[in-house]
């Protein structure tokens, strides 16, 4: 059960209201965002809704049966937008494009990075200056110089920027340099990680596990949004089968299905789906054709050089091709 | 090794290039097509093509690595069309629409079905006479007798059919009321129903197994190709994966890579693919965007009342709708 | 539901019997055996079951609520055993060993096979002469005449045969020649061949298939014994999974649970659940720990020689070896 | 490469063992850990390795090609012991045995506990202070508070107790109340968290990640080595695969094949392997026939009351059952 407060609740409205819950038995959670309060109750015994409902200090209540409840389209019907800026919206309608390289590498890589992503009306850059790496004797990114020397260059040409954190004690000093937090696969289930993502008043994209459930995917949304944090997107990145003539297994039905069952924002990101490069354009608009609220892409001005995921990465032109091709395919989509 | 006959090679002259390849210690395989005449050599030795393409009676030849042969774009660089009639092809810039219920059930169903496809514009009906069911009391289906009926029925309307063919046995009866054979994912490696299949001159829509892979895929097309029946079409109809959310995951990158690397046609099964009726139509979609060239579907008057799998058997209206969906999103691939 | 039959019970007393059953609204099939007769009722009414059970002509009468029925242990509590001769029998207590090469490849190999065996003790020998085979263009096995040559050298020597039969059409041929029936991991839902299988009175061993869920594998072995034919063992062979360090994933999991399920024997088969030969020996001891009745395991004089699959073969003095140490692992568990 | 330095090896040779590296091309990485100095070099020029081996200040000089490197048993061929105290010591022909709940609940909990590990000769106790959970809304544990009495009272019977820390920052104040940190499957490809006991002087137990390969799990132990710590254990307890009938597939290959790709021990959890109370002993039992070198599991005095997984764990009898088995099972083992 979900009981959006109001605003203006009183303390002793509040309290009447958790002796109530008591009462049946609920144990709750209080939770506080950037936006509203709640109280999440979870308990067995059947309750009389409207008795709660109509208690003073409440605007809202809704029955919600799954183990994920705030993240949950059950409770709440519309879709949520994330507002970048005045003018950069994700989800509910608008179309969303992330590109950049796998990793941060150079000054000059930044810059021609981001002349090409403005050339085509790209407004968030992705790239990672922390990189998760299966072996310890690989390359593992700039760290926060490269993120520094990111965020001025992308500012300056009014580009946001995601890029992925790893652990607990990097976000206060990325938190200045960041405009969307990535929560990896390898980090999907990094609940202490999710936590701390949910005091932070910055978006959230957070992508499904290597082997990760729908529900374990909400599960996991529900653990930073419950924490304060709704600025959410779930991002479908391609998922472990035992087909091995792609590194993953883009899941189509992944984003169909999150599309109804959560109000957040679904990103596809074809690179990682498939990852060979040959095919993330197929795999892309397919993704959208699905109900994506947008595509994170890897682009790099020369992918055989690139640092790390060269195989996945498209060229400049590659790129340019598949963004007006997206656009084609959504504005396709929105007349259904 | 691939090596085209002419159609007016000598005897003496085949049996030159037999003992040439024996030289240098090829294991050969005759080929005889409705369409034409092959030789397979597999063997491991270098050798000089052309010492070979020069001689008299051959029309191409190629080297082709991989474990099949004759289904890979490497060798037939042109995508196949299958004809079904002077206005029905498959493949080749035009877009396949086949649609039915899981299991023929009644002569009341049939027509019903009948008038529908044929209010839209959809020229093959699919239905199950005899179904592959995991449990031996369950309804296997009408046989051979309802199969006599709705041949006759949906033939009148002009429209063609195409149902499932479980043993070798079924063919020769079978043969004369069908006008696509198809191969479920069970049998997707039941050998001898595949080179069985290779001695029909009748189109052949091949499953993938429930957990196949792409090259096990090609492999099986590969048996009936090579034992006489060029007409094929490849299936998709989602894989087995850990994900309990749906019955199956509709494998989009296979779509993307088969039609890289086979000529044959490439349909996919939305309705299997996700199992649930609610997601076919964004799966559907997004494999036409991935690049199939139609698509199967499971439709019913009323699904709730269908034989078996009405949960994923659209209604009339929600399979109309798609049908123009469908046709628009192909339209717009085809511009890219 | 499992009504199994007096073998004295006269036509009217079934007549009534049947009656009762459709009058509370259940699907009946008779099944008949080459030991007893049953009917299997499907339906869901509740009912008193002791008002059936106490019919004349009942021998006895169990609920089943799974999909598989005759095969449960639910309905025959006690674990059956299959009797090849006077003194080989499989299952309740007896520990079963086959071994032989992935093919039958010349009389010289079988002659050092069988010598093998005789000198080990081991008392049934495996063999391909159908082979199921990916690729159209590699070896199918020496067919029915090396089946034959193989079975009267076999039997000179006092050892049974098991083999792969592959279609409905090839069981007449080779029933004068086979032991044990097997049907391979690609056959394990080709359910014409069950069915034909159950109407023979030679014992049967179905393999799981390739990524056979338990419930499949059972209710396939229900084809098999509602047909007519009780005498069937069980296979895990290793699953599909992501992992690529090995061919297949030996699922222990499946030994221990099957032992719960059915009263069939189980057997395992670690030569395709791991394929790769080092490690043959631990998976087959671990298997005999989880509960196997018989291991199954691929041998030949010259592994890096063998015709198919000698990277999973054992030579004579490793599988030797294996066969001692199998039996004492066997030992200890009978203790516990 | 992995170079081992020769503990008086002088500044000067080593300075002149990295340019001798740098001359090749080799990339290399210092490691230290509480045992010895290693230079890891990767790169990949042929050279002739006795060139440097000959060096002064070096010990020993083994080519590795695969991505791991310390840990791997082509560079240390004989087995690793941990060692936790005078009398208890991990792998090379010790059997370990690991038993306690799923989490640590109450005071009378961890005395009973106790009492049962001490009465069968166990002398290592698991259970969780920090619970990674699915929903935010589940209990998490008791914390440190819980840690700090559990220590105590094990301590005082002396027993060694194993717990999962879920992060960097908990390391410092768990480090006194714990002698082996477990990482749990989540967070294997948590390589801050992997970086971070890499600086501990404190046993390891890594467990596999829930769909992790054999490679990485391999290269996460890395982490931890090339940060300092050689004392690692790998823990097996199951995959994710399609199967449904129990909650993971216990990889019994896994077990066999690490323990020929490394020197580490490898430890098997049947509780989790399987998930389902009633085969967690055919399944541990197994895993010792593969060759574990210990088992851990999950007991409870009341399995059907405990806190969370009660599913999967063993009642005090069921468990001393076990044990006994279990230690025949490996005696009989150690004959082979």
């Amino acid at each position: 059960m979900i009981i959006q407060l109001d605003s203006n609740i009183t303390g002793a409205q509040l309290k009447r209201l958790k002796e109530k819950l008591k009462e049946i038995a609920y144990k709750t959670t209080h939770v506080s965002t950037q936006y509203s309060d709640y109280i999440i109750g979870v308990g067995k015994r059947e309750f009389d809704i409207r008795a709660i409902g109509t208690m003073p200090g409440i605007r809202d209540i809704h029955r919600v049966s799954d183990d994920y409840k705030l993240v949950s389209k059950k409770w709440r019907v519309e879709d949520t937008a994330i507002r970048l800026n005045e003018d950069i919206e994700i989800g509910t309608g608008h179309f969303t494009l992330m590109a950049g390289p796998c990793s941060i590498e150079s000054e000059e890589q930044i810059e021609k990075t981001i002349a090409h992503l403005a050339r085509n009306g790209v407004r968030i850059m992705r790239g990672g200056v922390y990189k998760p790496r299966s072996s310890p004797y690989s390359f593992r990114g700039l760290g926060i110089d490269g993120l520094k020397l990111w965020y001025e260059k992308a500012h300056a040409a009014g580009i946001k920027i995601i890029t992925e954190v790893m652990m607990v004690e990097q976000i206060e000093d990325m938190a200045g340099y960041v405009d969307i937090f990535q929560v990896g696969a390898r980090n999907s289930q990094n609940f202490n990680l999710l936590d701390a993502l949910g005091e932070v008043d910055k978006p959230v994209l957070l992508k499904r596990g290597i082997s990760g459930t729908i529900d374990e995917l909400l599960q996991a949304a529900e653990y930073i949004f419950s924490n304060g944090n709704e600025r959410i997107m779930l991002c479908e990145r391609g998922i472990r089968s035992y087909e091995t003539a792609y590194r993953n297994t883009m899941d189509i039905n992944a984003i169909a299905m999150l599309k109804e069952k959560t109000h957040l924002p679904v990103i596809a990101d074809p690179s990682h789906g498939i990852g060979l490069r040959r095919f993330v354009s197929p795999v892309a608009l397919a993704a959208v054709m699905a109900g994506a609220d947008g595509v994170i892409l890897e682009v790099h001005e020369q992918p055989e050089k690139a640092f790390s995921d060269g195989q996945q990465t498209l060229s400049f032109p590659e790129a340019e091709r598949l963004y007006k091709r997206l656009r084609q395919a959504f504005e396709l989509r929105e007349t259904f």
